[in-house]
């Protein structure tokens, strides 16, 4: 189909405009002379001209003329070119994955299959998640987080953010005070405040988190990593969990979000019982990722409800869209019937066991009793202390522009409580394992 | 690697337990009978009890032994079956998109070459939206919107949900006063109740939004889609599209999100300017969506920025992960940079074009004077008013049960207004054309 007459002379004129041929103050040809000129009907110029009035472009001042408006500011901004990617050349931020660390064929393989049915991708998708991936996650957290579930407690979502986001407006927010560990996981507590909730800040830290200041806070929620705290790296004994919910009875209706972002991710010893497997009385939301396993551009997040809460969640889930790509669930569900999340589970305890040593080591080396390091059995990330000087955001900025990226620990605080020693968090998920001697050496240069 | 030998006994005990075939008070063997009957050491079946115990499977009562604890309520749960999938025979609801619609061919094609190049899929992606897909929205949208903005304004997420759930917190929310149409978006409304907004109806409808109250309102934001208000249908000429800048200028700081869902798809006449392209004062945020020209389980929505509002978005956009995935957001880029989207929009208006008019042409053959139909010049839906004496809601009801689903206008009301006839949402886009006058002549048949 060519283009209809009016739209060619519309579009040409709209060029010359945005181009800056005609600028602010001149004055079109007129229609007489246009239609004298091109050759087409005054009708076909005369639509022409009205769609540039339409668009802004043009005002027509009657008895006078056509002439070019004063276009919008940022029609006059230069195009930038791309920004340079960020990646440094060390990275210990938990940011990205080393792509050692997944085999990205098998994806391709498992998503080629998936999309051969397009008859899976027509509508916007299960707003509680696509129910092949639920039933596979309720079995994968059966066999491998003693989490018993079926298909219909598990929810799914583009990110934890957007899960809590619609767990936020299941519950009487008036009635609600929800306490976060501090330091603690600021992207979680930033929803919660953004849905208005009152939140109180507990201390956490390398000790775990403090029951006593928990009752005392009058809080009626607790958001808790009980496998692994975030960002300190406290594991929770038994006796503390079940003082947890011990404490979520006490309260009455209280909630436990459990989020166990990587308890997967234990090296040495047994895996601990998740609240979720502990709590009788439907209590505890147990939240999921699979970006601490796969690489986290795959947008995949669950939760688990207690059979009470179901019925609400679906309720208020109605009124929101699902948000993670139905492909990508599809996926993943594959990816889990065929074992491969499992095999993917003990690929990284290998190799994150491994670099949670070499860093450890490294930092002894080149530290000594500088440097004050925990744990090392568990997670994708390791805290240390060092006792220097300078303040942990100082020199993670130097660091930073050298090429070495380090998060401050203190970027997790929701209250800025000053260290004595400059505390920083790092990951292991992102840098190469033969980088870590050189990073931590660089580290060390940077604090003399 | 074989299980260790404490897991095997764990995991057979764990199955008998969960299966039923030990029960709550039941006593374990003790460890001593173990050791003897499995051949194995103390140490072994110990640590196996253990991890029983931590699994709140079991208890220990010293000098007594090991006994099955009472399991929580939802192990007890049976797995259900697959939950049927809901899809009516004859589908009005727009939730859907028919398979003729797209090409999945062209979409597979480009995802498996997007997804060759793994480097891509290792983080989190941007906060923003993947570069590329913003700088090919920016392209489009000049093109094809009169929307003149660069790769800087565009910014990315699954959804306009989570977009808004982002814009949100841009704004100082105690000064703030959003109005909506009535009958309106309401899953847009609900972000922003979400988000404690403070907000108020102005009437919409076929006629569009009263100007008038919306200056009585007090608000200073609108959300509104003045290509095709959704769900009312009215297109917003262009003098009224002028006095909601007025409007806007007159407030100050005052809001207007343009949500152009599905601007693209105007069948005859020429398209109108949107209030982004009219916008001299960094006022208007332009809302799109992939959602309704292609299938709406890939989940990438946008909006552009006026330039002044950019800075505050990237503040306020670290805080949260990106909700879409890079894997569609490289393959949607590629998608318009092939110039395959405004193939895409070319057939849609084709095939649309043709359906609403099917369906106009049915509803007046079954109906008569009895129904009254607008617009069928834009969009993917319409509307109809029939002068029965049922309520919209009940016939609507009703005919779901027939496999006919058709969504009643009221409920899309934020008031919930009588009406004094059944006014009906009719979108075409999942019908099959075949299907409209067998679908229309149910509809017929349910009223008599």
């Amino acid at each position: 189909m060519s283009r209809p007459l009016y739209r060619q002379i519309y579009e040409r004129m709209r060029e010359d405009i945005l181009a800056g041929r005609l600028s602010h103050g001149d004055r079109l040809p007129s229609i007489r002379q246009m239609t004298r000129d091109s050759g087409v009907s005054r009708t076909t110029v005369e639509t022409a001209y009205e769609q540039l009035c339409a668009d802004g472009l043009v005002n027509c001042v009657p008895q006078s003329g056509y002439y070019v408006n004063q276009l919008p500011r940022r029609r006059e901004r230069v195009h930038t070119a791309e920004p340079q990617p960020q990646k440094p050349r060390y990275d210990f931020s938990g940011k990205y994955l080393d792509p050692t660390s997944f085999d990205f064929d098998i994806w391709r393989r498992l998503s080629r299959a998936v999309m051969q049915d397009s008859a899976s991708f027509l509508g916007y998708g299960d707003c509680q998640g696509e129910y092949e991936l639920r039933r596979q996650i309720a079995r994968y957290l059966s066999a491998g987080r003693g989490v018993y579930a079926s298909a219909e407690n598990v929810v799914i979502g583009a990110g934890i953010q957007t899960l809590l986001s619609i767990l936020c407006e299941m519950f009487d927010k008036s009635g609600r005070r929800i306490a976060f560990e501090d330091p603690g996981f600021q992207k979680g507590l930033r929803i919660f405040r953004d849905h208005n909730y009152e939140i109180v800040s507990v201390p956490g830290g390398a000790s775990g988190i403090d029951i006593r200041a928990l009752y005392e806070s009058g809080a009626n929620m607790l958001y808790i990593s009980p496998s692994h705290s975030f960002p300190s790296g406290a594991t929770l004994p038994l006796d503390k969990r079940l003082k947890l919910l011990e404490w979520a009875q006490s309260t009455g209706d209280g909630i436990l979000f459990e989020d166990d972002y990587d308890g997967e991710l234990r090296y040495t010893g047994k895996p601990l019982a998740t609240l979720s497997s502990l709590d009788a009385n439907g209590q505890v939301i147990y939240l999921g990722t699979f970006s601490k396993l796969l690489p986290p551009s795959i947008r995949i997040s669950y939760a688990v409800l207690p059979d009470v809460l179901v019925p609400e969640y679906l309720r208020i889930a109605q009124r929101y869209n699902q948000t993670s790509s139905t492909m990508e669930q599809l996926t993943m569900a594959r990816f889990i019937e065929e074992g491969r999340l499992e095999k993917q589970v003990r690929r990284l305890r290998r190799i994150y066991g491994r670099k949670n040593e070499a860093i450890t080591r490294a930092l002894d080396r080149q530290f000594g009793a500088l440097a004050t390091v925990r744990p090392n059995d568990t997670g994708l990330h390791l805290n240390v202390s060092l006792r220097i000087s300078e303040r942990a955001d100082s020199l993670c900025a130097r660091a930073e522009e050298h090429g070495l990226r380090i998060i401050p620990l203190s970027s997790y605080r929701t209250e800025g409580a000053e260290s004595e020693t400059a505390d920083l968090y790092l990951s292991c998920a992102g840098i190469a394992e033969k980088d870590i001697e050189p990073a931590i050496r660089l580290l060390r240069e940077l604090c003399s």
